[in-house]
Order: C-alpha cells, then sequence, then structure tokens
C-alpha cells in the first residue's frame, strides 16, 4: 500500500466510537467528569490502546495516554477528552479520542516508518463539573492548577479511585519534548451542515468577554403607577437585549457573536414594575480587541438607553477567557491533507473552547472540526454522519503522516 | 358649633395612627395577617372602639367591627384594613380605618343626631399572604369563600385564637341593612402628589387581566452557532416589552396601565442562546374591554414579532380580576363634601385592589384617597403628610353627615 492509498479502519473506528457511547449511555450519554461511567470509559480506553500496543499510563487526574515511543525525537500530542455533559451525545470529545487512537493503531498495524514519536491523550474533565471548572484534565497536565482548585478537587478524584495531586504523575508535561498538539473535534455548531462542507481547519479558539449590564430604575405598583410616572427597568433591558445583535453586525468580525442569554429581574412578579434588571452579555471573536470594541459600544449603548428612560446603569465584567490562536503551518499541513482526500473544507473559528485552548499557550496546536448535524451538541440529538467522522479521522491521520515526514 | 364647622380631632386621629403604626414597626410596619402584631393591631383597635363608645365586635376570621346602632335604620359600612405587607408603611389601610373610627368618635361626643347607624370595620388579610389570597376578611363577611379555602385557612385563624369558619359569627352580611360602603385609602400611586392636589374621587377599581405569552426559538451554544443562525427566544420577548407601552398609549384610555412584570428564561445561562422565554404582561383598566382590546393587539404584535424572527409564540390567560364600578351619587356627595372644605380633588381610578371591590357587588360603594408622597406604598417610605390625613378623615366626615341627612 502507498502512502497515498493508507486509510483508517472505518468499522473498527466507528466500531469504537458506538462501543464507547454505551457507556453512560441512557437518553444520550452521560459521562459526567470522574462518575462511575466516566471511570469506566477511560478504563475501556486504556484497554483498547494496550490492545493496539500502546504504552498505556493514567496519570493521578484521570488523563489516559498512550504512547508509541521513538526515542530522541520530539513527539506529536494527539487528544481531546472522554468525559460528557449530562445527557450529551457520543460524538463531543469521544471522536477525537477514538479517531487518535486509530491513527496510531493504522500506522502501527501498517508498519509505517514514523520520524516522531506520537502520545495519544485523553484529557479529564473538560467539560467541567458542579465541582470545579472544565479543561481540568489538560490544565493539570500542561501547567498545574491553584492549591485552592487541589483541595476542591482532590476528594473527588480519590473517590474515582486516582491517585491525585500527591501522585508523580501530576503536571509532566515539558514543552520542548513535543512538536505540536492535534485535536479532531465535532464543530458542535452548524456552518459545515449549513455549507455542506466536510472538514473545518480552525484558525483560533475565540475569546469569551462576559459581562453583566445592571440597570436601576424604580420598582412600583403596576396597579397604581400611570405609565408616564415609570422608571421601568426591563424596558432599558429589553432595548439593550435588541440591539445586541445589531451592534454585533455592525462592529464585529464576520465571527463575533454576541448572546444575552441570562436575565434577571427583581422583584420580578406580574404586579409590580421591575427595579433592577441585571442582563449578562457574551461576546466572542478570535481578537480580544474585536471582542472588547463590540462590548464598549454596547456599553455606550447601554448608557444612551439608561439617559433616554431616565434609568441608571452599571457594569460589571464577569469573566475574560483568553483567545487562542491556532498554528498557520499546521492549518495548511490540515488544508493539504484534507485536498489529497478531495474533502471540501472552510477555515473557521471555534465559537466553543476545547482542550487545545491549553496546548496553544505552550505548542503548536490545531484543530480539525467535523459537521454536527444541524448544529446541535450537548443533547442527545447531538450527531455527526459516519461518512463525516471517518472524514475527519482520516484527515487526522494524513496530517499526522505529513508531520511525520513520511 | 354648626355642622359646617365640625372637625375631627386632628390630634387624636393622628396620634392614633402613629400609635397603631408603632405596632409590628421596624423597618416599615409589619402587620402580616394572623401574625401576632397583626392580632395585637386588631385588639388594640377594638378597644380604641370601646373606649370611643362604640359597641364592638370581632369575627371568627379576625374581623373587627364597632358599631353605633341606630335601630330601623340602614347602616352606613365604613372601614378598610389593619394588615400590611411585610415591611410595609403606616398608611396602607390603618389610615381608613382610623379615620373611620375618628368620624365615629367625633360625631359621637358632638352629640351630633345622625338618621343612619355607622358601622366601623377592619377587615382581615386584605393583602394576602402565602396562605391565601387577599381581600380575604371582606370575602369572608360579604359572601363567603369556598371549602377549599376554608380549610387552607382554618389553621391559620385557630392558631391567631380566632374561632374561624365554625364559629357563628361567619357571612353575616345582609345587603339589605346597609345603605352603602365608603373606604378612605391612600392613593398608593403618584397622581395626587404630582399635580398637587388634595383628594382623589374614585371611579372606579380596574379590571386586572394577566396573560403569559410564550416565545419559542431554539437553544443553542452561544459560541458556535452564527449571528445568523439563532433563533432567540428572548429577542422575541425583547420586542414585544418595548412594544407593550406603546400599545397601552395608542390602543388604551388614559387610564390604562400595561406592565411586563415577570420574565422566565430557559435555560438562563451566560452561555447559552435562550430556546424558551415566558413573559408575564397585565393590563388594567376601568373597561374590561379595554384591557381586551390592549391585549389583543398585545397578542397580534407577538404573533408578528414571532413570524418575523422565525419563532413560535403561544398565550396562556393566568387571570382575569373583575374591575368595580364606584356609584356615581357618592362620588358626587365627596365631590362636594371636599368643595365644602375647600379641598383640590379630582376624579380617578384606582389602579390597586381594595375591600371595596368586594362591596360595590353588593352595595352602592365608594372611595376617597389621598396622596402618597412620590407615589410610593408597601415600603417603608410609604408616607402621606399629616395635612393630608387630616383631609381624607375630614372629607369621610363630611360625607358621612351628608349621607346621614345631618
Amino acid at each position: 500500500m502507498t502512502r497515498a492509498e493508507l486509510r483508517i479502519n472505518e468499522n473498527r473506528f466507528w466500531n469504537n466510537l458506538m462501543e464507547l457511547g454505551k457507556i453512560g449511555g441512557n437518553d444520550g450519554v452521560s459521562r459526567v467528569s470522574f462518575s462511575q461511567a466516566d471511570m469506566e470509559g477511560r478504563y475501556w480506553f486504556k484497554s483498547k490502546m494496550e490492545n493496539a500496543g500502546l504504552e498505556t499510563h493514567i496519570d493521578g487526574v484521570g488523563n489516559v495516554f498512550g504512547d508509541i515511543s521513538l526515542p530522541h525525537s520530539k513527539k506529536l500530542l494527539v487528544g481531546s477528552h472522554l468525559d460528557t455533559v449530562p445527557n450529551g451525545g457520543m460524538f463531543d470529545g469521544a471522536l477525537g479520542v477514538i479517531a487518535a487512537l486509530e491513527c496510531a493503531q493504522t500506522i502501527k498495524e501498517n508498519g509505517i516508518n514514523i520520524k516522531h514519536g506520537i502520545q495519544i491523550a485523553a484529557f479529564s474533565n473538560e467539560e467541567g463539573t458542579q465541582e470545579g471548572r472544565g479543561l481540568f484534565g489538560s490544565r493539570c497536565f500542561a501547567e498545574g492548577i491553584s492549591e485552592d482548585e487541589q483541595k476542591l478537587l482532590e476528594p473527588v478524584l480519590k473517590k474515582a479511585g486516582l491517585s491525585g495531586f500527591e501522585a508523580q504523575t501530576f503536571k509532566k508535561f515539558n514543552p520542548s519534548e513535543y512538536m505540536c498538539y492535534l485535536e479532531l473535534h465535532i464543530e458542535q455548531g452548524g456552518v459545515l451542515d449549513n455549507t455542506k462542507q466536510h472538514i473545518g481547519i480552525v484558525e483560533g479558539i475565540v475569546c469569551i468577554h462576559n459581562i453583566d449590564v445592571i440597570f436601576k430604575g424604580i420598582s412600583n405598583h403596576a396597579g397604581t403607577t400611570p405609565m408616564v410616572q415609570r422608571n421601568d427597568a426591563l424596558l432599558g433591558a429589553a432595548a439593550l437585549i435588541l440591539e445586541t445583535p445589531k451592534i454585533v453586525k455592525d462592529h464585529g468580525s464576520s465571527a463575533t457573536v454576541g448572546t444575552c442569554g441570562m436575565i434577571k429581574v427583581e422583584p420580578n412578579a406580574r404586579n409590580v414594575i421591575p427595579g433592577v434588571v441585571e442582563v449578562g452579555i457574551e461576546v466572542r471573536d478570535l481578537k480580544p480587541a474585536v471582542a472588547d470594541k463590540v462590548l464598549d459600544i454596547i456599553k455606550l449603548k447601554a448608557h444612551k438607553i439608561a439617559d433616554s428612560q431616565n434609568l441608571k446603569v452599571d457594569f460589571s465584567s464577569v469573566s475574560r477567557n483568553p483567545s487562542a490562536q491556532m498554528n498557520d503551518g499546521l492549518q495548511i499541513t490540515i488544508r493539504d491533507a484534507a485536498d489529497s482526500l478531495g474533502l471540501k473544507h472552510r477555515f473557521m473559528p471555534s465559537g466553543a473552547s476545547h482542550d487545545a485552548a491549553i496546548f496553544a499557550k505552550y505548542l503548536p496546536t490545531a484543530m480539525i472540526f467535523v459537521p454536527s448535524k444541524n448544529g446541535i451538541s450537548h443533547s442527545p440529538d447531538e450527531w455527526t454522519e459516519r461518512k463525516d467522522c471517518i472524514n475527519g479521522a482520516n484527515v487526522l491521520l494524513k496530517t499526522l503522516l505529513r508531520l511525520c515526514n513520511v
């Protein structure tokens, strides 16, 4: 078989994905981090990697690794996560992990001569739980976490049968040993599905800037207060909510998204004019400066609305998640891999965060997207067609081979 | 002293009002129905009436009565309530009750020859509590309540030391024994305060029509869903909230008020596009047909918004409180009484409900309003100036005297 003809084993790959989907599967898939189903999934994956002839280990925080070692060479790190949200789907995270294994196994069983080692990784708690925030396994592995977070999570890890932070396996990452990080993932949006494209080449993971806008009026009796004597905070909030998509369109990039997803009304009673209304607004873009500009204009508009309606307005910055730039050279390599397979592709941002966001700080990093049917994820309705999963895995394989100078 | 010169005893009246305000007073006044403070207030009032020489009794549901009896004549029923909302004010309800006593006492101690008996009433649980809905005492007295409501309230009454529904005092009202019902109350809105008028002559108590408007879009990832692919239910709700005051202005009467006070967003998370948003809208007007017309146009607008934003919309009728017409002849008598005192007055609707709404079904009924400072009520900041309280009580006195053919 020539290098150009090499493909993954479609049936084995798909069967593995379906088999994993049954672990925690019931009204979607629930492998919430460090739950019994999650741990079962991790050990299932570890044994799959062992069977494929990889050198495996699991670290203190639940990250599962499988290596094709090659002494004196830099490694390619390829991974994603195995945990899910409650009642999530069987592709989010799982696809990237199963595809990484399939690529390594295909390379190994075909006796391909690679010039770099390959390390497969299934990171733990990417989704976040009530006990702690997400990207947990990749953060622990790549950069360590605060003592406060360790204290919070130590009992959770111990309960799951893991050795926790005391173990020597915590924070073993040395960037100089690695060539790059690669991750295949479902898009979780509807862009590829809508445009009938096979592959998304991720340009970067967007930043997420969150603010709260608080309108203050005067809470009063809904029956006895004439319309002209009202200071209704909800009217200010409603005006700003309506303006937000317009501001995003006029002042953002084509990739900018802005969402008012959260609203809190005081006192939120049918017969009381709202006195205080808080609106949570988040703006995402590849460029933090663009997100900031959009938020600045939203704030300006909020001031104007408040002035015109005789309300007060305050802002509080809730959080700022930085963006992560994907490596240009790796994007070209992925594009060439997709071209070699005759797949239609587009360059696009990732609107959701991924383990790749952590590794982009330390390594050349890239992501491959495949279509999510109707753009749905984190739901039992999450679906990616078999053919699309296979396309993604083959693009990952071709990318690895190109990077390994085969 | 001539009839024209007769006035209430200002100091006694004001002192009584202030003394009552101390019962349950702490960060406003809290005499929540059937609480210890509420019962203390009732017994305090009963003893005040006894001292004034009235024949008093308290019925099984906590209504306190004081009579100047006159056999073979119809009675004038004059009252309001003694209970408050938690952390309410010292005028809402209390003013009308204390003024009724003051008028009876003034008539009695000045030996005024009246041609009708006068019955003072302090009704229980006008405000409503967690256990049961408001206008409780007046409903029990005037028309009785359902067995379900009785079962719910019986233990509350017993706990407060009242005899409850078993007692013979429940539902003793015979409309043919009464001439009319009169109630002095604070306005609870800002109309009189804003227009510097002394007295409001209530034309009627508005109806309250409540509906829920439910916009349905598609809940989706706020990061991965491009702006053009969204079906954001909150955008539909915000558009309708903004339209509501315009529709009220264009299609209501000058007295119509419409309020969006309640909003429920699903899932109400910063990073999720709202899939379902419920908005509670209430419209009040003296004429139910006007309120219905406004709501019909709000529904029409909701359909148009939903169509233009690719959302679905549903409606559910939550409740319809009927309006209550005040008696025209009594309104004229009150106007004449106010004129005789040189007080500026206006005819106006009551946007809030009152015990008068119950009696209007059975008797000629009228209400006198005095200004609420800044239109605030149900708050520790509730305030009515001493002079305004005295004006109201004197208008009530003059009205009683005119009705008693003095």
